[in-house]
């Protein structure tokens, strides 16, 4: 028999732990399979290895770079992803929710990483501009930076997804240059203490950048100050505990929390038992219901359906779940695993009675359950479970007790402001699906749903094809809800890592507004030289070198000519009478020949480090150009990114930005935009 | 003698209250002004009509119409604004004091009404996207709304600011359609009863939107719901209590604290005495210390100077300091009022006492203080007190006690490091300022500084010429710090509003999101009629009018003519030999033609309801367009803003963005971009 082996704590940089502690079961067998360690943790050298250590590693790297290690780091997970696998098949996982865990996390690893390169600056200080002039003279502008914290994050994360809970918080912490302590919950900690000791191994990341606590957080939070952040995944009772710990309220520490919820589903009154959207409805439900054993923060645990489909629906659902083989997913067949521990499968029991109280149980463990499997009836194994309440308005038990496995509630409403009603009942939710055809539907019930949830999802036979489903967070969009959920708001693209920055206002003068923010802010001195700055390379641009064109005097022919080479007769431009009628009164140039007179004015035209224009932002025309007017421009580097990127060439290039002011013979602006470039490097 | 008023709280649409409870004094001479009123408050009641009556009557307006709503009651409040400083200077407040607190509070509804014009729709949905594509298929996409929560603000507030404080919170809560329940500190209530008596006698606001409270908040807490937010502005100890109220952590209620704070202004060490900066310095310091009699969340309490300079900068604040008159500030030459409160007075001189151990005092009582103005000595004036601490490393009491008076700590620091390490000693401030000429000082020093402030200032010769000053929050820039500030945000533009939104992800096929959105949505269905869209009023257009135009082969003689006329002869245009080796390895169209053809192939030429194409936003030319290659051009509402504003004729228009798709003869998309129009009424 293979030895139990004992899990550890990585602490100060060292793995710590030898003897056994805590004992952890596998959930198909309740077969011995870790032990948690007995040693205790010293948190003051954690927290203060975070500080000392982590915090100096990170940011010696700027946000380009930690996005590049992100990636690399993605990379090396999905090449020993096996491993996880293997591992997590202990948990009662079935294939297709381990990958939800294990490519759900390398996933978002990517993911990040690409907004981090896409979105962020290459430097630690993040311009959320535009500034904004604050007198009437130019000297006094302001802005908005953000900037790293200098402190730390801790993750406190739950039972269900040990992999994904934790790099869906890493990555964006991790960006934002703050070190992590994660703490899993204990009954899967394996499988977090698995991945770490891949992450750790890797030598991608920065020492300090990430530790690990196998078992309580002890004094931890207690060491915490205003320059830390605490996010939490679990139950609310717990998030609550965490939330008014003392030290926390004391020093305005950030804590993020996502709690579990009574997400819902409703079907909406113009979907017909022949609709195709029917069918979709019963197949989310039922997927939500079953897929990981139902134990997901985002599982639909309501299902509010027109009273006049109860049964229709019902009995739909009873067929699918009785198709549903439950048993250990590494045999054949097997399409439902375990619940993750002991625990958790008497708390599911527990509540299912709770919910049962007055309802109807239209499926459950008395319909044949019989979970395959060695050891099986020692496994954490529950039926798949499914209730009806047939008048939820004056039901509080089915709105607020979660049985946090696979089961689920249906309800009947009578229009749709009873659905929406019944939906709020859950107090806050994550998340929400609405399934309709009808876009006046969506319309009135989804911003009404959008106070209550952090994300609504709406279905129909022209999302199915691509939808990523109900139970599913993206990367790239918000996960969290509000109440009951938690409050938090964690993803969500680069909104993410904003929540673990510092934003500061900044106020001064214009040329120290450059200086801090590292991008040119209009009124700011800038640099002329006798070099175009298209002439420089990279990396010997600077942001402030500026170039003040010749002039063009505008005449009418270059009117004529531009309608002609366009097509572009907008009587504005060519009918005199009309002109003269409007808010200009006279015939003005074409918007879009000013522009194009810029570039004229600006070009370097041989051959140079400026490889191509790919794009133009903030376009404004503020004064219209009349015949006879003499523009000129100033063009000046507003904002360089290194990428850390190659041409198709293998030569190294940029992206900069430039400001272009292009002004009259009055000194007045006429049009203001930023242009966007690719500019190579010297080497 | 006059008859002393009760104060009355504003619950249910009536006020409330005859008699008497606690006194109220003038800080001027201690005579009794007015009783708060004995009769209890309902709260019950208080929140019910908010949440029936106050968010159904905010949400029958838009956002456009709620930011109409602020400026008209800007502009009525501003009309009356002697009445409040009549009152105002019964709180100890000079005129100048008074200003900021009278017109700065209506300086901030006038902001707040202009920036939700500019910012925000003619609806009830905000759209934060761009909306992302989620799968292959284009079946699936994601995007965030905001949307207003449905709850209501409980505001609670300082007594330094009773007007300001409250509007300034009220004004992004009413725009977000959050009804406020307004609780001032007691001691200057009085001038919050004056100005919501104002606002709620003008008519201007829909029923329930505001509702005041004399007094104590009783069980208010404890009835709230996660639809609701909490903003608090006072003492950490009392912000940390409310943040752990029971009721408010259970539901995930966001609670906003905002802190008094130990903030600094550091003398950087390039500054030397012979420097405008060095008075300059000298000038903000002085003011801070005695502007509201140092009543100032955000005064400068500690004065961090280079340790070669300690003398000097103490000598000339001395000065400083000796020529500022002490009293009623009707006497004329007075500079510096009373405290508001005898209880500030004795908490004032305690905390003066504390800091006083071990540290010498520069400036004080003893040097002279004799208040001006009849019954002077009952009242709550105290002398501006500047304390030295010459080895403030190893002090704690400077870094932590608070006195909220005229009172400020100055230290010697021995490298700019130093300087913000005890900068840092704060534990989080709401703001710090930075007198220096060098932008490498400041590239330097201020991301640090940020990390543990909401707000820099930076301060030198040029900035000084429109500089708003150390202590003043601006609408536009964000107020708030962290730790011991309090972590919250206030203000800083539309981001307040949004505090007080609930953020969803949305998911769902393009034209759903089109439908909940409000906007077009790449991908999702299109109108097409005979009538140009360009031919439509702005009353009659729908978001998803799309044209799609006729085609235009691009031959050489385009980018010849287009060369021509523009003067851009870039070689990618113009050289065959240098494009043939370049990434796209042949001569391609410019860009700006592309976009000149695409308004060729899209406009409608004679005088129509578009009067003018003011921007354009979001240009990326996707791929090159060669010579042969055949464009044609997309053109399809995207969003409409109903700003309820007229041209210089005098007929209604609104802001139309149109989203704009070029593709070539393989239906590849080549640019992509918005445009932004003005589009007139039919009446």
């Amino acid at each position: 028999m293979a030895q139990v082996s004992t899990l550890q704590s990585l602490i100060g940089g060292r793995w710590l732990g030898a003897a056994a502690a805590v004992p952890l079961h596998s959930a198909l067998n309740n077969s011995l399979i870790y032990h948690t360690h007995a040693e205790s943790i010293d948190f003051d050298e954690a927290v203060t290895y975070a500080r000392k250590t982590g915090v100096p590693g990170l940011m010696a790297l700027d946000f380009q770079q930690r996005a590049a290690r992100l990636k690399a780091l993605a990379l090396y997970l999905v090449e020993r992803k096996e491993e996880l696998y293997a591992i997590s098949h202990l948990s009662g996982a079935t294939r297709a929710d381990s990958w939800v865990d294990i490519e759900g996390g390398t996933g978002t690893l990517f993911a990040y990483a690409s907004m981090g390169s896409n979105e962020l600056p290459s430097s630690n200080v993040l311009h959320e501009g535009p500034a904004i002039a604050l007198g009437k003279k130019g000297g006094f502008a302001g802005t908005h930076i953000l900037v790293p914290r200098g402190g730390l994050a801790v993750h406190i994360n739950a039972f269900n997804f040990p992999i994904w809970g934790l790099l869906e918080k890493f990555a964006p912490s991790f960006l934002a240059a703050m070190p992590c302590i994660a703490k899993p919950a204990t009954a899967t900690s394996y499988l977090t203490e698995a991945v770490v000791r891949m992450m750790h191994g890797s030598g991608l990341l920065p020492e300090g950048s990430l530790q690990l606590v196998i078992g309580g957080t002890g004094d931890l939070l207690d060491r915490l100050n205003g320059q830390d952040v605490v996010t939490f995944t679990g139950s609310a009772a717990t998030a609550a505990k965490l939330r008014s710990n003392r030290n926390l309220v004391e020093h305005a520490i950030p804590f993020n929390g996502e709690a579990d919820s009574l997400n819902c589903a409703i079907l909406a009154p113009d979907v017909k038992p022949d609709d195709a959207e029917f069918e979709l409805f019963i197949k989310e439900v039922a997927r939500e219901m079953t897929g990981k054993s139902g134990q997901k923060c985002t599982a639909i645990r309501r299902i509010i359906v027109p009273q006049n489909m109860l049964d229709a629906v019902g009995a739909r659902l009873r067929e699918r779940l009785a198709k549903v083989t439950v048993g250990d997913p590494s045999i054949e067949g097997v399409r439902m695993g375990a619940l993750a521990s002991k625990e958790q499968q008497r708390d599911v029991a527990e509540r299912v009675a709770m919910l049962a109280r007055g309802n109807e149980v239209l499926y459950g463990a008395a319909d044949g359950f019989a979970p395959l499997g060695e050891g099986a009836a020692d496994g954490c194994f529950f039926s798949p479970t499914l209730l009806m309440c047939r008048d939820a308005l004056r039901n509080d038990a089915v709105h607020d007790v979660e049985a946090f496995g696979p089961v689920s509630t249906l309800m009947p409403y009578g229009d749709i402001d009873e659905a929406l009603a019944l939906a709020a009942r859950g107090k806050g939710s994550l998340v929400s699906t609405l399934v309709t055809r009808d876009p006046k539907i969506a319309a009135h019930a989804v911003p009404v749903a959008a106070a209550l949830h952090g994300r609504v999802h709406i279905l129909d036979r022209e999302a199915a094809v691509d939808s990523t489903g109900h139970g599913s967070p993206l990367p790239q969009l918000k996960h969290g809800g509000p109440g009951r959920a938690g409050g938090g708001e964690e993803l969500g693209g680069v909104r993410a890592v904003r929540h673990y920055l510092q934003r500061a206002a900044i106020q001064g003068s214009p040329t120290m507004l450059a200086a801090v923010t590292g991008e040119y802010v209009r009124g700011a001195a800038v640099k002329e030289s006798p070099l175009h700055p298209f002439r420089k390379h990279f990396e010997d641009l600077e942001t402030g070198d500026s170039l003040l064109t010749h002039r063009r005097t505008v005449s009418e022919a270059d009117i004529t000519a531009f309608g002609g080479i366009s097509g572009d007769f907008f009587y504005m431009h060519f009918d005199e009478i009309a002109a003269r009628q409007s808010q200009f009164g006279k015939r003005i140039a074409h918007g879009y020949f000013v522009l194009s007179a810029a570039a004229g004015l600006f070009v370097s035209p041989g051959v140079g480090p400026v490889l191509a224009n790919y794009g133009l932002d903030n376009l404004r025309f503020v004064k219209p150009v009349g015949i006879g007017d003499t523009i000129r421009a100033r063009l000046t580097c507003k904002r360089k990114v290194d990428r850390n990127r190659k041409d198709v060439f293998g030569v190294g290039q940029g992206v900069v930005a430039w400001d272009v002011q292009v002004t009259n013979q009055d000194e007045e602006l006429v049009a203001s935009y930023d242009i966007l470039t690719l500019v190579s490097k010297r080497e």
